[in-house]
C-alpha cells in the first residue's frame, strides 16, 4: 500500500512547475554543451579521483571534450551505487535517450553522438527548463557581475558575497569592488558605499537575495565604528598579511553591513553554514573542500536578534546542525530552512532533516529544496530525488500515521516545494 | 501486515494506567479553565509567532480569554503541518468533541463554548486525569513552594533546583531561601543547611525527585569548602555584578550539595541538559530558549564517578546528544534515560532515539516518557504521539526483525512506560 | 513484499565467505573453552553490572567458571531487549542447540554442560569458522609480540600501535619496546628504528594492517625533528611525570612515524577514532570507556594530506560523526569507511550510517563490518545483525526506490563485505 501510495504522491509532486531558488548556471551558457560538461561537474570528477582516478588525467589541459567523456566513463564502474550517479542516469535516460542503466565504455561514444547533437539545437536550453518542468532558477553572481545579457525573469540574479566578507584582503578582490561600485574604500563609510551601491545595482536588476557560505568557525557580531576602521586600515596596508584578528573583524564588519544592506533593500540573505574551504588541496577543482560538524545557530545568535525584518534562509551542511535549524526556525521569525546542501543532499540525510523539519516548523517557513547545478540538465534527476523522499514522508508520516487526506499532503508539499519560493523571495511587503 | 500490527500495539500500549514523571502542572489549578489556557500554551503562541503574528498581539494585556483564543486561532494555519498542532486537534477532538481536523476561524466559537461549559464542571481535572489513564504526575515545584491545599498521591512534588543553582546572586532569591528554610546563607555551611532544610521539607511532602535544567557549557565539579566560601562572600557582596568565575563556582558548589543531599534522602536527581535560556529576547513568553548542540556527558564525568548512588535519569536537549546518553546509560548503573525533552519531542527524533535506547540499555534503565505539560489535557495526545511511536519500534525492530511475539513486545513497553516509573522514583531501597 | 525480499537478500548475503578484518581473537586460544568465555565478553558484564550487579560480584577470583556463568544469568533478564543480548541467544541457539530464546536460571545449567563438551572437541575452533562462513580474522596484536604458534593465513596479524603512540612515558612500554626490536630508545632516530623493526618482523609475518584507538582530542601533526628530540628527551627523564604538552608532542611524533612505516611498507593504517578511556573507572573490565562526541575528521586533515599513498580505514565511534566520514571518504583517496564500532554497532546506528554510506561513497570504499570478537563464535551472529540491516537497505534502498535488479544489489553487498577486505588489506601494489 505504501508504494502505491508514495507513488500517487511522486506524480502528483512531480507536476508541479517550480522555481530553483539556488543554483550556479551561468545565464549565458546555461545548459550543457556536451557531455563532458555533465561528466565534468565535480561530484564526477572528485569522485572518480577519490576512487583512484589521478587529478592529472582527469584535469588534464588541452584534451577534447570526447577524451574528457571517456576517460571519465573508464573512471565511473566504482561510483555505480551511489545517488550521484543516479543522477546522470536519469538524466541521461529522460534528455537523451540513454537505454541502459549504466554508462560504459561500450556506449557512452553513441551516447555523447547523439546527445551532441541535441544540444547544438538553439533551443535546447528551453527544452530542458520545459521539459524539467522550471519556470526560473536563482543564479550565484559575483558583485561586480554586470548582470546582462539574459533575461532576469528565468534567470534571477542573486548577489553572493563570499568574495566580500572573506576577502577584501585580497588586492584583485577590492580593485574588482572600487571598479564596479565607482567608489574607493579608503575607510568604512567608503566601504559601505561601495556595497550600497553593489546592493542597488542588483535590486536594479531584479535579485531576489543575497547569499554566502560560510566557515565553521564564523561568528558574525556587530563591530563598532571604530573597530571596523582600524581593521579596514590593516587590511589596507598590510593586505593579507593582515593578522587573523583583523581580518576576521572586517568580516564580521562586512557581513552586518551586508545584513544590514539586505533590510534596507527587503532582499532575503541566504546563509549557507559550515564548510571549510580548500581541506584537500590536492582534490580536483571544487572537489577539495569539507567540513568541521562543530558548529552551532547559537553563533548566529547576536545576528538574527538584530535583523528581525530580514529573513535569513539557512543551509546547513551537517545533517547534525539539522536539529538546530528546526528550533531556530521554530522560534525565530525571521530563520527559514532553506533545501539540503551538497553533503546533506543524499536520500538518507534529506529524508531525516526534511521529516524534522515537515513535523515541527510552520509549514510557511520551510523551502524544499534546490538543486545548486551548474548545468540545468541537473534539476530534474535531483528534484527527482528530493520528490521521491518528500513523497515517502508525506505518505508515511502524514497520510498513514496522522490520516491526513492525499490532497492535503499534495497540498503541503507544494507549498514547500513552490509557494515559499514565491512567499519569501517576490513577496511585496 | 506492519500496519495492522502497529496498530494491535498502540491498542495494547494504550490501555496501562500511566504516572507522568515530569510536568509543569499547577496542582491546585490543573486543568485548563479554557481554550485560552490551551491555546496559550507556549508551542501555540511561539509558533504563531514565527509565522508572523506580532507578539503584541498574542500577549496583549487586559484582552478576554475568548479574544485571545480567536486572535491564535487566526495565526495557526501556518502551523497546521506541525505535529504540536496536531496535539491541539486531538486534544480538542478527544475531550471537546471536535468534529473537523482543523480549528478554523469558523468553528472556533462553538468549540470555545462547549469546552468551557465542560471545564467548569467541578470534576473536570479528575475527569482528564481518569480519561487520560493517568494516576499520578509528578510537579515542578520552586523550592520555596509550601506544597499545601493539594493531593501529593496524585500530585507528587518535585524539587526543581534551577534557581539555587544558577541565580542565588540575586536577592530575591536569596531571600526565598532564607525565609523558607528558616536559615541565613552567610557562609557555605549556613548553604547547605538551608538546602538541606528544603529537601526534609520537600521529602516530608512526598517528594519523589528533584530536578535541573542545564545549559550546554556546565561542567559540575567538585568544589573545595575554601573555594565555596570565597565564591559565597563575593556573590554575596556582588550580587549579580560578582565575575562569572565566582558565580560559575558558587553555581558548582549548590549543584555538587544538591547531588549530595540527593544521596542523603536516596532522591533522583533528574537532570535536563542542554538548554540556553534566553537566545531570543524578542520572542513570546516560554518561546525565547534555544540550545547549542555542542555539549557532552563527558562534563559529567566526575559527578556520575562521585555519586554512585543517586539515580540520574537524564534528558537531553539535542538528539545528537542521544547516543552519548545511551552510551553513559548502558555503562554507569547511576545513568538512565528520560522521555523526550521539547524540540526533541517530535517523532522523527523520538523514533530514532527510542529505537537507539531499547536495543542497547538495559530495559530497567529507560523511562519512555513524560509530557511536560502545562496543563493535564495535554498528557492524552503527547502520550498517544509516543506510543504510536513506540508501537511503531516494537512492531519493526522487535516483532518482524527480532520475531519476538507481541506479548514480548507489550511487556517491554509496559515496563519503559509504567513500571520504571515506580521503580525508580518509588523504590524502598 | 519489502520481507520477503529482505529475507531473499539476507539468505545470498549469508552465503559468502568473509574474511573478518578486526578482531581481538588470541589465535593460541580461538574459541570459547566454556560458556564463561562467552558470558564473560565485556558487553555482558557492563550490561549486567549497569543494570544492578555489583562488580564484586561479577569479578571475584576464584570462582569457577560454572559458578561466573551462574551470577551473569542470574543478571541478565534486564538486559533481554538487548541487540547484545540476542547476539548471545543466536549464538547458543545455533552452536550449542539452545531450544529457547531466553537463558534463565532454568536453562543454563544444561547448556553449561552441553556446551561444554562441545568446546572441548579438538577442532571447535575450526568448526566454528566453518559454520560462520570465515576464512580468515585480523588479529590485534601488541608490537611486541613473537607472532608464533599460529597460522597466519587464517589468523592474520595487526600491528595495534595504541601504547607506542600514548603510553611510552611508561618505563615498561619502552623496555618491551627495546627488547622487541633490539633497539634503545635514546634519542629520535633511535625511536625510528626500533618502530621500523617492528614493522619488519610484522610484515615478515604477514601482518595486513596496523590498527590504533585515538581519543577525541588527538590532532596529529608533522612534528619537527627539534621538537621531537626535545619531547622525548622530557620523557625520558620524567616519565609520566612529564607534561601534557611534550607527552602529546612524542604522541604526534610517534603516530607521524608510524604512518610513514605504514607508507613504506605499504600497509593500511586503521584508524578508531573518539574513545575516551577510563571514564567509570568503577566499571567492569573493558566497561570503563565512554566518549566525547565532539570530535572532526578535520583534526586528520593535515594527516590524509601528508600520506596521500597510506589507505586509512576509519571507524568513527559516535554516529554524529558518520556524515562527515562519509564526505572524507567521498573526497580524500586515501580516507575508506571501516565498519560500525562499539557505541555504534548497533541496528538503529547501523542502518543509518551503512545506508548514508552506501548512497554516496564509492563502492570500492566501503568495508561493510567487522566482528571486533574475542572468541570466534561472536562473528556469526554480530555479522547475522549487520547482515539484516544491509538487506534491509538494499531491499529499500536500491532495489525498491531505484529499481536495482536484485542480483546488483547482492552485488554490491558481496563487494563491500568481502570483496573490499581482499583489495585494501591484500592488494599487491
Amino acid at each position: 500500500m505504501t508504494k502505491s501510495l508514495c507513488e500517487r504522491l511522486f506524480t502528483q509532486l512531480d507536476s508541479f512547475p517550480l522555481i530553483d531558488p539556488h543554483t550556479h548556471i551561468d545565464p549565458l551558457k546555461p545548459a550543457a554543451s556536451s557531455l563532458a560538461d555533465l561528466l565534468g561537474y565535480h561530484y564526477y570528477t572528485e569522485l572518480a579521483h577519490s576512487a583512484g582516478m589521478p587529478r592529472e588525467r582527469i584535469e588534464e589541459a588541452g584534451i577534447t571534450p570526447a577524451e574528457r567523456v571517456r576517460r571519465l566513463v573508464e573512471g565511473l564502474e566504482p561510483l555505480e551505487n551511489t545517488v550521484q550517479y543516479s543522477w546522470l542516469i536519469e538524466m541521461c535516460q529522460r534528455f537523451f535517450g540513454l537505454a541502459d542503466d549504466r554508462l560504459t565504455i561500450a556506449n557512452w561514444e553513441a551516447l555523447y553522438e547523439s546527445s551532441f547533437t541535441r544540444m547544438q539545437q538553439p533551443d535546447w536550453a528551453m527544452h530542458v527548463l520545459a521539459a524539467s518542468k522550471l519556470e526560473a532558477v536563482f543564479l550565484t553572481n559575483d558583485f561586480d557581475d554586470p548582470l546582462e545579457g539574459f533575461d532576469t525573469a528565468i534567470y534571477i540574479p542573486c548577489l553572493r558575497t563570499d568574495d566580500l566578507v572573506f576577502h577584501l584582503a585580497r588586492p584583485a578582490v577590492r580593485e574588482r569592488l572600487e571598479r564596479s561600485s565607482g567608489n574607493s574604500v579608503t575607510k568604512s563609510a567608503d566601504l559601505r558605499a561601495a556595497l550600497a551601491a553593489q546592493f542597488a545595482h542588483f535590486c536594479q536588476r531584479g535579485a531576489r537575495a543575497a547569499a554566502i557560505s560560510l566557515p565553521p568557525d564564523f561568528s558574525p557580531r556587530r563591530v563598532s565604528e571604530a573597530e571596523a576602521a582600524a581593521a579596514l586600515d590593516a587590511v589596507l596596508k598590510q593586505g593579507e598579511n593582515a593578522t587573523a584578528a583583523d581580518r576576521q573583524t572586517l568580516a564580521c564588519h562586512v557581513f552586518w553591513t551586508l545584513a544590514d544592506l539586505c533590510d534596507e533593500h527587503r532582499l532575503p540573505f541566504d546563509l549557507m553554514i559550515g564548510v571549510n574551504r580548500r581541506v584537500y588541496p590536492g582534490g580536483v577543482y571544487q572537489g577539495q573542500d569539507l567540513f568541521d560538524s562543530r558548529v552551532s545557530l547559537i553563533q548566529y545568535r547576536e545576528l538574527f536578534n538584530a535583523f528581525p525584518r530580514v529573513k535569513f534562509p539557512i543551509s546547513v551542511l551537517a545533517s547534525v546542525t539539522n536539529q538546530e535549524l528546526v528550533a531556530y526556525s521554530w522560534i525565530f521569525p525571521n530563520v527559514l530552512t532553506n533545501g539540503h546542501w551538497w553533503y546533506s543532499n543524499t536520500p538518507e540525510f534529506i529524508e531525516r532533516d526534511a521529516a524534522a523539519r515537515l513535523e515541527a516548523i510552520p509549514q510557511t517557513k520551510q523551502i524544499a529544496y534546490y538543486s545548486d547545478m551548474y548545468k540545468l540538465e541537473f534539476a530534474l534527476p535531483k528534484f527527482a530525488m528530493y520528490k521521491r523522499v518528500l513523497a515517502k514522508i508525506l505518505a508515511e508520516r502524514f497520510v498513514l500515521d496522522r490520516r491526513w487526506s492525499e490532497d492535503r499532503a499534495i497540498e503541503l508539499g507544494r507549498r514547500v516545494l513552490r509557494g515559499n519560493v514565491e512567499a519569501v523571495f517576490f513577496a511585496q511587503d
